[in-house]
């Protein structure tokens, strides 16, 4: 099943999508109360979804499909085409042993097809460049600000849970969607924690809906490609990730409760902005439009913020 | 004023503490709400704390002031005292040119007065500590469990904003709480990235109840000691901040939109378990409270998880 949050006539309500149709679940609340009341709702939403209805989705205004999350992470150095590209612009990235997080604000959840804000005021001092080692300061140096694009596979927490088993891992996720884990560059090499530079609002574009578990299939083969202005910057596949997403959720989950709605952005390939030398950062009028296989794809403009 | 939230009989309400006593603000939904029609309610909460009445607070449960924070953010590296003890253990830790921030989990949230977990299971492999330099080998060979004690002044965001200059940064907060920012030292030196060992459950311990910022003072000039089975382990004050609370505001809001109810918790001073040798990390019957001038103390019990 495909489960959207959509706007309609100044009401924010949940729906199911058949085709090119949303059907309203009827289901009070959000999207994170349908994932908490889904063992007892999912029979009646199949039920509505094969009744058919609705109305056009291109008459509705998509939001993100969980607008609230609890909480948000952030694979670091996931793919391995990725680490190796890291390479190219002088750092030091290893396959890691072990997988890392960071973290991104709920505030930074943006709509599937929102515009996405390349935000004011974010030149770091250059009294503070002068702590970084020389192989950063050109990408400072380069633009007052060094908004990038990160297309990734965003897990959806269903049941969730604590001490989770590998084995267990993948009945915990809800569904899939496809997420753009926006980043300020500057910001997150100017400090070790990364959540800063991952967190700026509107930097998390979300959707265009969650497929669940059971429609999305092998969460590691998924093809997904990210364009900039039409321009290719990203092809790869799920499969090239270093810990999958099962290995992901039990690492979480030794110290933390996972919960309803809380998302895993689950790494990004090879290809993003900073990469290129010199880097591609994002400018204003900037279309990025990040799509993977079954599950549709979101796509936002890039706006500088007034 | 000061605000807490507490249950009795079944039912969770926010509070105005007046000496012995809580009154119920008779506020529907949670502090965040209250917090978010503060100008509209606050005359009203007045008028009732100065009429008195209410039950004896040694009859209610008093819960996190906050029980579901959007976003939490700690300082990294925040007080003098505590960068210089940094190196006894080996740590290159300087005065930093800039704030720096992790995140702690919604999810991480405890009762003033709560258990703090021992969490099972948080054993670094071996293969994994190879990777890591030979001054934090010793630390991982200490103790399967790492779990270490933190006093830190809390802010809790009021009317937040973005961009927020720092001369308005103070206007921006609604008032101030104790907080334990516990820690998994292990988890945390694990990964460059801290939010993790910093997200564990009941490892955000705060309270015992908001003290709004009119009638706290200046957040740079207040006593804090934090006391492990009586033993005095942090005995410091706020003006050994680098980075002063509306400099910390100032640097997040520069991207992200601080809400009603956020939390920062501003850096710890010298004297975590840690930073003995050995290090005093925290066992199953340890007593930890902290207390800061003014606003009161918060005291949780260490026990192993089950």
């Amino acid at each position: 099943m495909k489960l959207c949050t959509f706007t309609t006539n100044g009401q924010t309500r949940t729906g199911i999508v058949v085709g090119e149709s949303v059907i309203d679940t009827g289901v009070p609340g959000s999207m994170i109360d349908l994932i908490r009341d889904w063992d007892n709702l999912k029979a009646g939403l199949e039920a509505k979804a094969a009744a058919g209805g609705g109305v056009l989705l291109s008459s509705v205004k998509l939001e993100a499909p969980i607008q609230r999350p609890g909480k948000i992470f952030g694979a670091t150095l996931n793919y391995h085409s990725h680490i190796e590209e890291g390479r190219k612009f002088g750092a030091d990235t290893q396959v890691p042993s072990r997988p890392g997080f960071f973290t991104k604000a709920q505030t930074s959840i943006n709509g599937p097809y929102d515009p996405i804000l390349i935000t004011k005021g974010t030149k770091v001092p250059d009294d503070h460049v002068s702590h970084f080692p020389d192989k950063f300061k050109a990408i400072f140096a380069i633009a007052d600000s060094s908004t990038d694009y990160e297309i990734e596979l965003v897990a959806v927490i269903g049941k969730g849970g604590k001490h989770i088993e590998r084995g267990d891992a993948l009945a915990a996720v809800f569904g899939y969607c496809v997420g753009n884990e926006v980043t300020e560059r500057t910001w997150q090499i100017a400090s070790p924690q990364w959540s800063l530079g991952k967190s700026f609002d509107s930097h998390a574009p979300i959707g265009p809906w969650i497929v669940t578990a059971d429609e999305a299939g092998d969460p590691q083969a998924l093809g997904m490609r990210c364009y900039v202005n039409g321009e290719l910057r990203q092809d790869n596949n799920t499969s090239d990730m270093v810990f999958p997403v099962d290995a992901q959720i039990e690492h979480l989950s030794v110290g933390m409760t996972l919960e309803p709605g809380d998302l895993i952005f689950t790494g990004t390939p090879a290809g993003v902005g900073v990469a290129n030398l010199p880097p591609k950062f994002l400018k204003p009028g900037d279309v990025v439009r990040c799509e993977i296989d079954g599950l549709g794809h979101i796509e936002g403009t890039m706006v500088a913020e007034a």
